[in-house]
């Protein structure tokens, strides 16, 4: 089981040789642990990459700072100098963080399958269950409670946090890590209507996750029905996200919380996708598009490029004056024709087609 | 426990019989598996039921197709012709689907209490836990983790497929198929304001679940403050789907994930709601009432029919001119009184009034 | 474990004295249960608070009523007179509930490190994990499947209801109720892009629950990234809530199912937020908000009162066309300034400028 935080503790000297960035002030100075900037804690170190907080740099209680040159400069005390000191800065902390460390093991309240083919340095939590068939890569965390089915196979290095199920046969690359209550591979929602009411499709695929993917807390990610549903290298799942049946997540796409993805859905690579928008079924979103929040994705997206949709909130009075105006609008453009019609205006009643992408 | 997919085949002549299709082609022929028309599997049988798909016919790998009698007579290889050939596929598929099976038993590592009572043939995985007082049907399979509360019933042939909770008095009927993670029972949110803060309104009631029901993962289903929550025969929930309490669904509705329906609103028969939809409380829904994905449901909808709203996607630019344009609409409607009273047409400042379903 | 409900009964004239309620009719009258007014139970208690369902008092089978003064009046049999009838009633059909009574003690299934602290007169439940470190306060519920983390703190009288998520040194307040699948304390969603793709930040912080909080069904609260995620005194969250880093939730603040708050947000006390509602990142909302359901917040609302956004739900051809007449808002615009110039009017073209909340 993994061990309690202990007192870890660098040199300003060792961080900056370590990670390959220039030192300013005392290269003995003992950082043991990193906080916010403002107010900052001592003995910590901090950083600064947001101009606009520079001015926070002077009441800083940080004994270190990690900043780029220009502010250096500025900063005469103790920091380390970087290109991109928010990069720099979450690298040096890692090394403080110690919540995934673990020993190997297995605990006495986990049910193993004999037939289930466990990797080298895995620690199996309490109330783990791994089916008969499937596979767990070497040195990985199976947080207590995780289920992992016949035939599932887990890549090397992957940190189930909790609670995760992974349905049979379905697939995670190598360091996987993901969090309290994801369900991958539940049975994707596929019905045939008849007249005596919906009539079951069997989800025949599975899912089939890349390498260094995130699947936060309870996100669920359906198996597909005849092919997979398929998660490609270096996606970025937030919390309750939920993916249907057969759609394809293109590689180092990040998508925040809440989103929804209807059945069959393509979306490209390095996408970023708003939280609790809506995505939906069987469109295709191109490489590089980024979606902002809440926005209602109807329709393909098929350049790179930034989306969204919605009306802002306002007060409830502004708000409810809003909509009765929209509403009037059939209105307004009848009073417009009239008034055309009197100064004898060519008429110009623009495109009356209903939109195809709703 | 469920057994692996094994080696499971068919010749074309013996599925002609079993459901009564018309053959075409080799009746000898060995159907191993069953997949998507395109590309196809040797071996595999696949169907075509959309016209536009059509041309996929002539290039598919697979050995046999189900098709209708038209596309029968252009197809002119291997086939089983349907009245509808998605439906006939699908209920072969199902042959194919060996992930529901299992062997009757109870595993060591479950948690019975001496006062349930369990039918006959039921599997109880390990982590299970089956409180006093809960009852079990004949032949179900209660996955790893789920949790079974005191007093609640399970119908016969019901499947938990894992994690899964059913409250304290919950009941599900016979044949419910319910998805990882989902929480039926859970206390409705209820309070009492106070100038002291919140005061709790103890939910009394339960959930009460019809025959032929799916839940889905993740989906939350509260218990009643007073009387039940009630979910019809067949309904078909998909994840992340929120009920409140003393919702009311009628049978053979779906519902689409990421939907939340607040508290005491009540939901007719065959309807059909959208991904991510949200619907009011306290509201009615008429039988036979589709809902669009994203929709905002605020009142009452009385008769049957399509529903929709919002504003589908733009790029960001169009998206914040459109926002602006509808905030300028007083401004659009000051500009056509002023040529109005110029014109001295007779003033037409249309329906001022607010709107009353918001 | 909890026992089952069993013939709990009152009589009117002991709930009256409890209660410091007037007593009108038979104090000797037996009450078994609480029910709805309509149609009432016999033998149950009901209540009317609401002056529309006022003709229900007549028709009730409820033994007796809880009522105010006025309606007392018109109701010659049995009741009890509250000022506040709807929260008198409610602390009386507490009595009736008693699904969280529990017999103290560990199930022979529970895995509690032998370096956890746990209080007196604790239960807990069957494939329960407590890690090491880990502080659980007096008179505990801590339910079957629940996982406390290394550190992890829960406070007094508080109730795990089950398959609950407890992160490492997460902290809940005393008389916490969290129900299933609730996770707190997951690692919050925080990335630094790169070229070759995402890199992690660690997420240090914990989650800080304040006390009487109530955390609803697969809710997710996220840990800080370097500082704690806050919930405060007497926040009541109901299900499939997403709160993502680094948010402060004030006191007293009530959120409905299936919001979403993106990271570093801060809620203020007494707010209420309606269901299914977006809240964007970085933002400060005011104490005392009001934010209607499925509304869009994008900015910070600084002052109290009531918020809301978006646009109702209509027949499919009338969301269609509206859609259509939104978008032809530039011709509107263009053809009112064509009229302008013809009447010599003064151009009055309205502000241009694009929103800055979007």
């Amino acid at each position: 089981m993994a061990e309690p935080a202990d007192d870890i503790a660098y040199t300003l000297g060792e961080l900056a040789q370590r990670f390959a960035l220039k030192l300013q002030g005392d290269a003995q100075l003992r950082i043991a642990g990193v906080s916010a900037l403002d107010p900052g804690k001592p003995g910590h170190l901090s950083f600064c990459a947001d101009p606009r907080r520079r001015a926070e740099l002077a009441g800083t209680q940080a004994a270190a700072v990690v900043v780029n040159a220009r502010d250096a400069q500025a900063y005469s005390v103790n920091a380390l100098v970087a290109l991109n000191p928010e990069l720099a800065f979450y690298r040096i902390a890692k090394l403080f963080d110690t919540s995934r460390r673990f020993e190997p093991g297995r605990h006495a309240a986990a049910v193993v399958a004999p037939g289930a083919a466990i990797g080298a340095g895995c620690w199996i939590g309490p109330q783990a269950v791994i089916e008969e068939g499937a596979s767990v890569g070497e040195a990985c965390f199976i947080g207590p409670g995780c289920l992992i089915r016949r035939g599932a196979v887990i890549g090397p290095g992957s940190r189930l946090e909790a609670n995760v199920y992974v349905g049979e046969r379905c697939r995670l690359g190598a360091r996987a890590l993901v969090l309290p209550g994801a369900v991958i591979g539940g049975r994707g929602f596929g019905w045939v209507p008849t007249p005596q009411g919906w009539e079951e499709k069997p989800q025949l695929g599975a899912v089939s996750v890349g390498d260094d993917v995130e699947i936060g807390s309870n996100t669920t990610i359906d198996r597909g029905a005849l092919e997979d549903t398929i998660i490609g290298n270096g996606v970025k799942l937030d919390n309750q996200i939920q993916i249907a049946h057969n759609c394809q997540i293109g590689e180092h796409t990040a998508i925040a919380a809440c989103v929804g993805i209807a059945g069959s859905t393509v979306i490209g690579k390095r996408c970023m996708i708003g939280g609790a928008a809506g995505i939906n079924g069987h469109i295709r979103i191109a490489d590089d598009v980024v979606v902002l929040g809440m926005a209602m994705v109807t329709k393909s997206l098929t350049a790179p490029g930034v989306y969204g949709s919605g009306l802002p909130i306002q007060p409830v009075r502004e708000w409810r004056k809003q909509v009765a105006r929209i509403r009037r609008l059939p209105h307004v453009e009848q009073r417009l024709e009239e008034i055309e019609k009197i100064l004898r205006l060519e008429p110009k009643p623009g495109d009356a087609s209903e939109p195809d992408d709703i």
